[in-house]
């Protein structure tokens, strides 16, 4: 059952390389126009999902927060799912760029050119509109796609898939390029589908990744904890240090790039920490202190949310109204500090000084390396990519906010318009060895 | 034991990006001088490996190339592994290169900047001199490594493990930037070490990489078998046809870009095929064909050579004088039989039809997809990349021939020079959006 969806996506994904690029195009159109004329059938499955979940929300086993993300009723929500198809289709292609291109000898041309990486399998949460979502993402970037949403999205995510099966088997890309599984058996037995899937994207908490990195010989692009920190410098300006921190902190406390670490420098701990210490409890975020910080702030408005830390706090994503704080010494123990404790997620430092800049944007092993700005800004709409297919924490193949090409590769063509081909022969052992020029990079020769 | 070590290449590499990458190139001058010193005490350190192989190779236990291969007193072997250190030296750092740089607003500047991925694990076959080699691409590079050799030459490894720590002592990179180990179960605990370590790297057989992949969290960059094809297409030319895959196949048999597999197309199963067969039988090239194949040369002096094909021949990497053919309708069914069978590593078309190039460069999933060219081109240095990591059969991160450029990810660089620093809030929700316009990518901001 898995193996023949893996398989199925496999020819899917191999057949559309056949096809005009500009196809996929005409395909995300074809599901736009399908789920713009069936938002009452969409729409009803998703008062079913809605109404299964009402009674777990209320006996407390899943949170108020997750029955708004499963609503796909909410003003506005359809529409922007919809638009979302839209941007995807006005995006420019990913894949046959010609990333490197060289004569290795007269009439003997390479060329690096992107392409997809194959078979996509996607996993994800509650939010029914990501099938959509990441369906636009496959498409335009030429991958095959298994997706699996969250369980309580069932029959919205049944009721979608259709429709976009039904709208591709209308166009010139197959009908089984994007397919959706809903079972966790499924995704076990897809997990051993190797030779089929080229690459598993876990969109959940860090114990979903985990648990897939250790059952799948297949690649992951997935990321762990958002456990971020913000560390203000010997010089860091009270302003700067006040305005990055409490934004990193309360803007969106859920998500992944909110700050949970405060550092401070020793020589500020008693200037710059005690403002930006009141500043926090202004808006009610509890301060888990170490035993210096919590000293310099005794007495002031910022004492009464202050509690002693434990080792464990600095480690910890608290995803909520809470920051652990400690002093440093120096910029290079608190690189040392966040390398060690960090999910090499985001971090920002709140310096004047050049030098402590450059030591940050290089000692830190951290896929966004971030001076005088919010951590918030880790994003890929924030940074102008386009779209956002996930952030990865993993130090291989895309790292940080990963737009479309993150979901790409290369291969290397070689062509020869030699009278009688090429062999190597003709450049080495005595051939007339390799001229190795490089070319314009233009179009892709085919 | 092995946490010590991932530990340990961790600190260095954490150290060493604060280094000058200046000093990468003066690391591999001392090496270079201090193997150049010390070639009296490897050669005999070599000399105890080929002596303790000697009598497995006498009783068949271990093959004579691999003795050959072992050896690093062969004329010319030694300065040939010092000219490399020399070599990797010269070429452009792949770090610290901006690859994509947008102001975000005014005065907030995002560049995205190449960095070594982190901690290497090399795990390697018999030839002792790779270890320099790796030490050298890895410093080069930026990035810590642990390596592991082949047990067949295990006094020749530590004694050039034991020079490289010492020469980086007398550098600015710490000695412990590059590691060796010995034993298997060290490796079974490193592949545990994935707090630490960033990218395995498995050069060895397939069964190798597969036991890594199975056993392993971190990220592997391998190579699998290499199963290449040459198809004959219906336009095939018949000198090309000869020269591409008589070369292809007995070139260097051994080598995972020769030839195992021909296709020929059933329009020049009479007129190319029987040219190239012949090319092949006098050359010892044994044939398994297909009935259609096997027909078509009957009476022929390739007749002797060929015999019945069964279906796993055309799934066999033979290494060796063997060659399994195939009779193919059309490239689009040569393209769907490689996909299925092949190992997605080099295959090459030999047609004058401009749309047989296309499909075939679009429709193949492989790392390399060659017109009218040998397989053996498939190769770093021929590819004029500098130096030659290994051949990834994987289809994220790097594929195909992977130079220093391989071992590199990136990093998202974020400056806010406003005077009060940056906060999302000064872009979204009424503050003044994003301009999101391209910057130069000239030098990283740091």
């Amino acid at each position: 059952m898995a193996e023949s969806t893996a398989i199925a996506a496999r020819r899917a994904f191999e057949a559309s390389q056949l096809i005009d690029p500009a196809e996929r195009d005409v395909a995300l159109a074809a599901i736009r126009d399908a789920l713009a004329e069936a938002r009452d059938e969409v729409l009803a499955a998703n008062v079913k999902d809605m109404e299964a979940a009402a009674p777990l929300v209320e006996s407390g086993k899943l949170s108020k927060s997750l029955l708004s993300r499963l609503d796909l009723g909410r003003p506005g929500k359809y529409d922007a799912m919809l638009q979302g198809i839209t941007d995807v289709a006005a995006l420019p292609l990913p894949t046959g760029l010609v990333t490197f291109a060289k004569e290795l000898g007269p009439e003997l041309e390479l060329h690096r050119v992107t392409c997809p990486v194959g078979v996509l399998l996607v996993i994800f949460e509650a939010r029914p509109e990501v099938v959509v979502n990441i369906a636009a993402l496959a498409i335009k970037s030429g991958n095959a796609a298994i997706l699996k949403g969250g369980k309580e999205s069932t029959y919205s995510t049944q009721v979608l898939s259709g429709i976009i099966a039904r709208a591709l088997a209308k166009t010139s890309i197959p009908a089984t390029f994007v397919q959706t599984v809903s079972t966790r058996d499924e995704i076990s037995s897809l997990l051993a589908q190797d030779k089929y899937i080229d690459l598993v994207m876990p969109r959940g908490g860090n114990e979903l990744v985990s648990h897939i990195q250790n059952n799948t010989r297949i690649a992951v692009m997935g990321h762990a904890d958002g456990i971020c920190a913000v560390y203000l410098d010997e010089s860091a300006d009270e302003n700067k240090a006040v305005r990055v921190t409490v934004e990193s902190k309360i803007d969106y406390m859920a998500a992944c790039n909110a700050v949970e670490t405060l550092l401070v420098n020793e020589k500020v701990v008693n200037t710059v920490w005690p403002k930006v210490a009141n500043a926090l409890a202004a808006v009610d975020v509890s301060l888990k202190c170490d035993a210096a910080t919590l000293g310099a702030i005794a007495g002031s408005p910022a004492a009464d949310k202050a509690t002693a830390s434990t080792e464990e706090d600095y480690s910890t994503e608290f995803l909520g109204p809470t920051i652990a704080v400690k002093v440093v010494p120096s910029v290079e123990v608190a690189i040392q500090h966040i390398n060690e404790h960090s999910s090499h997620h985001t971090d920002s430092i709140v310096t004047e000084d050049e030098a402590s800049m450059s030591a940050w944007a290089r000692g830190l092993d951290s896929a966004n390396c971030f001076v005088n700005a919010s951590t918030r800004f880790a994003d890929g709409t924030r940074y102008g990519l386009g779209t956002e297919v996930g952030i990865s924490t993993g130090k291989t193949h895309a790292r940080g906010p990963v737009g479309l090409d993150g979901l790409v590769i290369y291969k290397y063509v070689l062509r020869s318009k030699k009278a009688d081909g090429s062999v190597i022969a003709d450049h080495e052992k005595g051939g007339k060895g390799y001229t190795h020029t490089d070319l314009p990079r233009g179009n892709p020769p085919f």
